[in-house]
């Protein structure tokens, strides 16, 4: 069940560093990105809580959730049934179905199904470009991975603050250039930003991703953290990326959608 | 009446780095401090602009303005009578009261003074702290610049937004653990969030300032800079520092208020 097998004929397994992890990818879908694990890493789950990741895909970043942090519960929600059910291998092949639940839905429908206020921790790697613009790819599963067609931005934000219980968290990766409109939409819905790390590509360059932490009726100060240089020089990574990836890891972690 | 006089006890001159500037400061007043430096150094006039810093104090942001921008217009508002007539006598001091005109004024009349959509550009290194909150200071003078006492950030901002021209631009220098809540504020106002830079004290600490730049209806994507570093070692400026001050630069500057 857990194998490619047939029909699979462009499944693979490509390993995922910490912990001896394995995640199925599709060829033919949309495979996971340098930003899933950068969210993985700069979310902060503590034990026994229970975590929500709208628009899991291959379901990554729930696998490193879990890796990371071996008490606490996690889920994952899909629209698309292929990619739901790919995640789901996933979990199986790595034997986390008692902790790691992967479900297909609707963002939009998410609190209905798991309840308002429910979530300690709900976690995004959404698609980055507004619906029209940037490339367009004519697969839904690619266009629903790259843009808002299936889920605007202000629909993750309304489904995120309702599943929030107070003081719960939402640790979101996006687009460096959408800080002003993200801040601004996070604070209208009372998500308070209270942790932001940009991320450049090189040393000197303009940051091209962001990692935010925002609280559920938050009132802190905003903690600004140096930001993440990816590369030392070109197609080599820095030292804390090495870190956060490890050396022998992921084979099947692409750069660019 | 430009040269420290009878009554002037505490007041002297202060070399103010590129091109020869000098300006006065009051030892019993607050002086400027690296962060108007910055955000002077920030802030992009252009020829023919007309600039105004709300909020003047010594009058340091519109000296250096007019230093780097010779081909603009630059007002400087102060409410506290003391701090304008001494800015007012730098701007004689150095020959420029063509070009910059120092008024007495509060804040909040600033558009009613100046009237709506008049300004290119507004400038402002306000005070940091909510009244109340931080160190308290019995002078009026060091209250005014330390704390929102007689300037709360709502009034700056709905004076910012009424007084620029559309696509006219707003410069900022704050705190960082106060970023969400500027960037809500501002977008609320139809001040976009354009360019951000973040100010660490060193290359791998949580910043301590902001540097923003917000467009009057702009709509663009946010383009957030790699972060200025103060220090390289401790007591020693980095080298963007050193360009950015000269080396021979600024006997009255103080790091903190």
């Amino acid at each position: 069940m857990t194998m490619p097998a047939a029909g699979d004929a462009e499944v693979r397994i490509d390993l995922l560093g910490r912990g001896g992890l394995r995640i199925l990818q599709d060829a033919a879908a949309p495979g996971f990105g340098l930003d899933a694990v950068l969210l993985a890493d700069f979310a902060a789950v503590r034990a026994g809580e229970r975590v929500l990741d709208l628009g899991t895909g291959t379901g990554v970043i729930p696998l490193l959730l879990a890796a990371k942090q071996p008490a606490c519960h996690i889920c994952g929600l899909e629209l698309m049934p292929q990619m739901a059910r790919l995640a789901a291998r996933s979990v199986v092949l790595n034997q986390l179905a008692g902790r790691v639940q992967i479900r297909c839905g609707d963002i939009a429908s998410a609190a209905a199904m798991f309840g308002r206020a429910t979530q300690d921790v709900v976690v995004s790697n959404p698609p980055y470009y507004r619906d029209g613009a940037g490339r367009l790819n004519a697969s839904p599963l690619f266009a629903a991975a790259r843009s808002e067609r299936f889920c605007p931005l202000p629909v993750l934000l309304d489904s995120t603050a309702a599943l929030l219980r107070p003081q719960g968290r939402f640790y979101l990766v996006h687009r460096a250039a959408r800080l002003a409109e993200l801040v601004a939409a996070l604070e209208q819905r009372s998500l308070h930003v209270e942790r932001l790390r940009m991320v450049q590509p090189f040393a000197g360059k303009a940051a091209n991703l962001l990692l935010m932490m925002a609280k559920k009726q938050g009132r802190g100060d905003t903690e600004v953290l140096p930001p993440l240089v990816v590369y030392c020089a070109p197609g080599r990574y820095g030292e804390e990326m090495e870190q956060i990836y490890g050396r022998d890891f992921i084979s099947g972690c692409h750069t660019d959608r």
